[in-house]
């Protein structure tokens, strides 16, 4: 009888492997280091290693797993196909759903790109628990987003959906982005972007400002400066979570979720932080009259292992 | 067997009903009234009559029919529940498809959004022929629009999905759109969106431009300017359909659809217009190597009647 299902949330330090049972319990977690040298040639390997092992410690028979599923942290294409993942060293196209499969002695294995398998787990057992039509973003060193509908992830034609970081929300943003475009929504709502656009507060007058007086401050400084009462650090913050609720708005101007959960190292700003989105993000959906939940991500860093592990249960 | 399915697209003037083969073929098309007085009581009594007559006319017995489907102005809910159809004249919540399936004596009936109807005739017959993740953009007096993804319409949790035109894509907009908010991109890519913008090109400066001999002139006589390199007419063009293409670069960095298909009275402007679109997302789709395809809409005015045809096929 088949009772578990194993998530394995793959970064450029460690992967982050879960052992669930098929009704949603993180029975136990652990991490093993990502090589990354020789293009990641041994990433797949240490990871069946990994739950080989953790199956024969448990006396769990194969028989036992639903299968494997695993977040990659780069685009998958709807047949598994994994182009190109710098982070893991990957640089060459190929099917690791294939390849993890063979080395767990055929085993079923599902892959996702990690933002959106992220979004999976949440929209499973954590903020936007039990919803079937759900919208997760993650703030970040970027930006990330997973938008699922009917239960089931939106990867698009190409697997740029949920691929939110990169809408242009400022045609006339000098600086570049990361892609090479201008204005994305990353450089305003990552906390590299929220840092920066304190910076441009800061430039723009003598006002004093608590963020002076650090050579170098962080997005979690700009955060407690703005909870403080910081004018500069609140003027950042409220423009950076205008522009972050008018992406969303275009959002539920398309596909209109019923919730959205924000996650990532920002969010640790908590409900200052969300109680902000709400405000803009009522102020640009006038033709919404019952508002979908904005709600902050439950599950931490197990997001990702959550909805890998969903992944192999059918989304 | 059966052979036969039915389209009824409502409009605020007429209902254009479409007899078609289950393989797509509109075999006959005719208009009748819509009688919006006394709150619109009249209006689906009229449809099934018109039917009813048709099929004996036809001597095709209700067995050989799929079923109708129905496109109405306002929203429907996933259920088939209508709140509200101001065009015409419902004021109070029903649901229009039991009423219609009695009339018609017990026929399957259903009953969708008409820009969304419209998006999946397009899908079906039209300038996305073949498609199941297609996205279509309707410029007429507003902007309307419909996603298709697995072959199915997104209609979102709320009803609100597709809903592109009030998609806010300028916070310095000074000027309200109908909806209340300000910068909606109707304001900038429908008819009037367009006239409006001529304008203000035109207040800019005092160069000349053929748009000002005219006292009152339209959306088709800016197009044709442009098409003559009036300069004011070229620069409201490319500005507004600049903005066309950052809203659609919003709806790819979500769904990634495989086609846009642009329909609507605007995209009588054809090639020339669908050009300067191309150009704009490009620009805006960096992470894009793969283009979808930007097409005209080939249908016109039956991509209702086909869709809501479509509807009772199962989408």
């Amino acid at each position: 009888m088949i009772k578990w299902c194993i998530g394995a949330d793959m970064g450029g330090t460690t992967v982050k492997i879960g052992l669930l049972t098929t009704a949603g319990e993180l029975v136990e977690k652990w991490e093993i280091p990502t090589r990354k040298e020789k293009e990641g040639v041994q990433v797949l390997p240490d990871i069946a290693a990994a739950i080989l092992a953790k199956l024969e410690e448990r006396g769990i028979a194969k028989e036992e797993v639903a299968g494997v599923g695993i977040g990659v942290p780069g685009p998958v294409g709807p047949d598994g196909f994994v182009p190109v993942c710098v982070n893991i060293g990957w640089r060459n196209g190929f099917y690791p759903e294939r390849i993890l499969s063979e080395l767990l002695g055929g085993m079923k294995v599902k892959a996702g790109n990690d933002a959106n398998v992220a979004a999976l787990g949440e929209a499973w057992m954590g903020g936007a628990k039990g919803s079937d039509n759900a919208t997760f973003i993650t703030l970040g060193t970027g930006v990330g987003g997973g938008v699922i509908m009917g239960g089931q992830i939106v990867t698009g034609s190409k697997g740029l959906g949920g691929e939110i970081g990169h809408m242009v929300m400022n045609m006339e943003e000098p600086d570049a982005c990361n892609c090479g475009n201008h204005g994305c929504l990353e450089q305003y709502a990552s906390a590299t972007g929220i840092v920066k656009e304190a910076k441009r507060v800061l430039l723009r007058s003598d006002a004093p400002s608590v963020l002076r007086e650090k050579e170098n401050f962080s997005c979690k400084d700009v955060w407690d400066a703005a909870k403080a009462g910081d004018a500069a650090a609140v003027e950042t913050v409220e423009y950076c979570m205008k522009v972050l609720a008018l992406a969303m708005s275009h959002i539920t101007h398309l596909v209109d979720p019923e919730n959205f959960v924000i996650g990532g190292g920002v969010s640790a700003a908590g409900e200052y932080l969300a109680e902000l989105v709400r405000k803009y993000y009522a102020e640009f959906t006038h033709l919404l009259k019952d508002k979908p939940q904005i709600s902050l991500a439950t599950l931490g860093n197990d997001a990702g292992t959550y909805g890998a592990a969903k992944l192999i249960l059918g989304e």
